[in-house]
């Protein structure tokens, strides 16, 4: 084994999820025990907290506090949404890396996060390689989105997706409540992937789902989806409508920005988003009484009504990532491989090289979806079902969440 | 003791909550278990099942199904919002009433529901006296929005408040993640009493809470609230805001409403509500990035967040309604006391007139909110902390919800 001897960084990157910070503790707890990583340093709000050398020694932490950072929603140590410059254009922030990297003898590189964080690892690996500083640089994947190449799934969706399908199954109770009309509309998150939208359709495997469901993928017909609402409403005198927040029609125009004549007087559609702009037009088509419903921020952060499989994978996304560089691997990027034969899930760590996320998008099989863009098939709601499995068992105070409460105390020395 | 030998009704009425169907399931367990009781019957959409004799046989149900009710949102045998008329302006709706309960030999009638709920129940109960048909009537209360006067509290209100105050909690996590400006704003039912909106100050208990509350119990002043977010956002970079719906002017005009020159441009605030609209004006008078984000019906269904002292109360209160009808009570609401002496919280059921509660909505102190109309003093926390307490314990079929599933046979004849 080529065993390298030095400090780590880890840092987050991206929005927020339930589970990033499970990914986090995987890797600082697994760091914190090897021989070789001699600090665990944490980066303020990603590579951000290199740049401006503002690093926290994660072994001043109570232990006890590391352990609830998996049940903790958002990124504890900040994140960021910095893009650096292409290397061969400008190298101000490389130099920079590379300085704070041997001001603290950093050989371990760790990075949480989407797409654009996987392009940060590889940027920095590529050009730390070309510096011949020897580090090692890994990816640990986390989007809701789940839009992620190169693995089976992303950790932080299957936590969204469950909050997205349990939420939709109440919605459903209440808007059904008196004998008379009703039409729901819920926006969800997944600008160009319905990952998340789709998995509104999990809540019928509880008799209370969407009756429609539109996704990113398929080009959205207003006229068609005020006929589909209309159908259902007028044969049951209810509907219930799951949205992607990225619908768009064929030219590429996304809903909630269009401004058509048919939209008009709704051209303040960016102050209550899509939602409730979709109820307002179903109200005028139909009568009906509406509601608009955006899950908003809650069902990336709602980490009370977490997967215990989301959590645990995340964590072993951390872990691995931290065993596979000690064992000597760079430049790569935790997935999953996963098998759901005859109904039995399995999840099995992989390395894929950085960039087989670049410039891809993994969206939602067009044959997962039926023939009329407004529903899911059966092997969606096989795909995502285990991902949802086991609850979060998230320890209470006073009956609230107990969140982990870091010191984050600044290294300031060698 | 005077024992009544007959059937009964149990009907709700009002918006849904999270536990009404706990008080169903208290007053459908105890009354099947009533050997004076002889039939137990639900009416579909409250008063409105009754008038068209519509109504369920509650014995064919599984005990099983019947158990799962106090994990189930809404009102499991439908709702209405039917305002019945002064029986001496017009007696149809009564002589209805009086020819189904003579038709099935009702003569106990328990009603589930808000203010206008015990109305209902007081008119019918006088109007069957004044006919001389005997039958005992009681009303169990419920309402999200804690507005009922009478009783300590009321059943519904502590799942809301401890789903507003987790909610709240994560999207703080999430509201802090960037090191760059970010002011949210959280819109929280109640139309004209504050308890729901100060609950989101119970987050706070977290460490994460939001920076100011406003409750309808003060006048609304724009340019002071403007001026408040401006001061937190420019000392801390962030700022969380949670409004009561119902906030107003001092003139008495909904803030969700008004159309001055101060909000010209968002005259469209129907479409995404108050907190979009606000979060607009924030974010011209400072610049911040700013996110609304309205709880919706999220806060009224999400059981799955529940309190399980609310729901172990909304038990008591049916099963006490019953029995307190069997022992011989009449025109009664039940209604709770409750002591928090030293910490220890003691809730015992009393009964109340069912006028009680008219005309009156019971609104937060003055003395539990702030001098300064923005924020909320311990007392209220005192009150509500002990109402939230306990984990629902709801089980899951796929780690989703599993509601109960009723079959609701409709009652063909005596």
């Amino acid at each position: 084994m080529n065993q390298l001897k030095g400090a780590c960084i880890i840092g987050q990157s991206g929005g927020p999820t339930a589970v990033i910070n499970a990914s986090a503790q995987g890797v600082i707890q697994t760091a914190l025990a090897q021989d070789c990583i001699t600090r665990v340093l944490g980066a303020a709000h990603g590579i951000k907290g290199v740049l401006d050398d503002k690093l926290y020694d994660m072994s001043q932490e109570n232990p006890a506090e590391l352990d609830l950072l998996q049940y903790t929603p958002s990124s504890a140590l900040g994140s960021c949404r910095y893009k650096l410059a292409d290397p061969d254009v400008d190298d101000t922030d490389y130099k920079r890396i590379l300085e704070i990297f041997q001001k603290y003898d950093v050989r371990y590189f760790f990075y949480n996060g989407g797409n654009d964080s996987m392009d940060t690892c590889n940027k920095i690996s590529k050009y730390m390689q070309k510096m011949n500083y020897e580090c090692r640089v890994m990816g640990v994947p986390k989007t809701i989105d789940n839009d992620l190449n190169g693995t089976d799934h992303c950790p932080g969706f299957a936590s969204a997706a469950k909050y997205i399908a349990t939420s939709c199954a109440e919605v459903w109770q209440d808007a059904h409540v008196y004998d008379t009309g009703m039409v729901t509309v819920i926006e969800i998150m997944g600008r160009h992937a319905g990952w998340l939208a789709g998995s509104a359709a999990l809540a019928s495997l509880t008799g209370c789902g969407p009756d429609l469901v539109y996704l990113p993928e398929v080009d959205f017909d207003m006229d068609q989806f005020l006929a589909d609402v209309k159908r259902i409403y007028d044969a049951t005198g209810k509907c219930m409508v799951a949205v992607s927040e990225g619908i768009h029609y064929a030219d590429g125009t996304f809903v909630s920005e269009a401004k058509t004549s048919a939209t008009d007087g709704f051209g303040h559609a960016q102050l209550g988003g899509l939602a409730a702009m979709l109820a307002e037009m179903i109200k005028d088509k139909t009568g009906a009484k509406v509601r608009g419903i955006e899950l908003s921020l809650l069902q990336r952060c709602g980490s009370h009504v977490g997967s215990r499989t989301d959590i645990d994978e995340a964590l072993l996304a951390g872990k691995a990532a931290v065993e596979a560089a000690v064992s000597g691997t760079t430049d790569k990027m935790v997935a999953f491989k996963c098998s759901r034969d005859g109904g039995t899930y399995v999840c099995e760590t992989s390395l894929e090289p950085l960039d087989i996320v670049a410039n891809i998008e993994k969206k939602v099989p067009r044959e997962w979806i039926n023939a009329a863009g407004n529903g899911i098939e059966q092997p969606f709601i096989d795909y995502v079902l285990p991902l949802i499995q086991g609850e979060p068992g998230n320890p209470k105070e006073n009956s609230l969440p107990r969140f982990a409460r870091l010191k984050k105390v600044l290294t300031t020395s060698m």
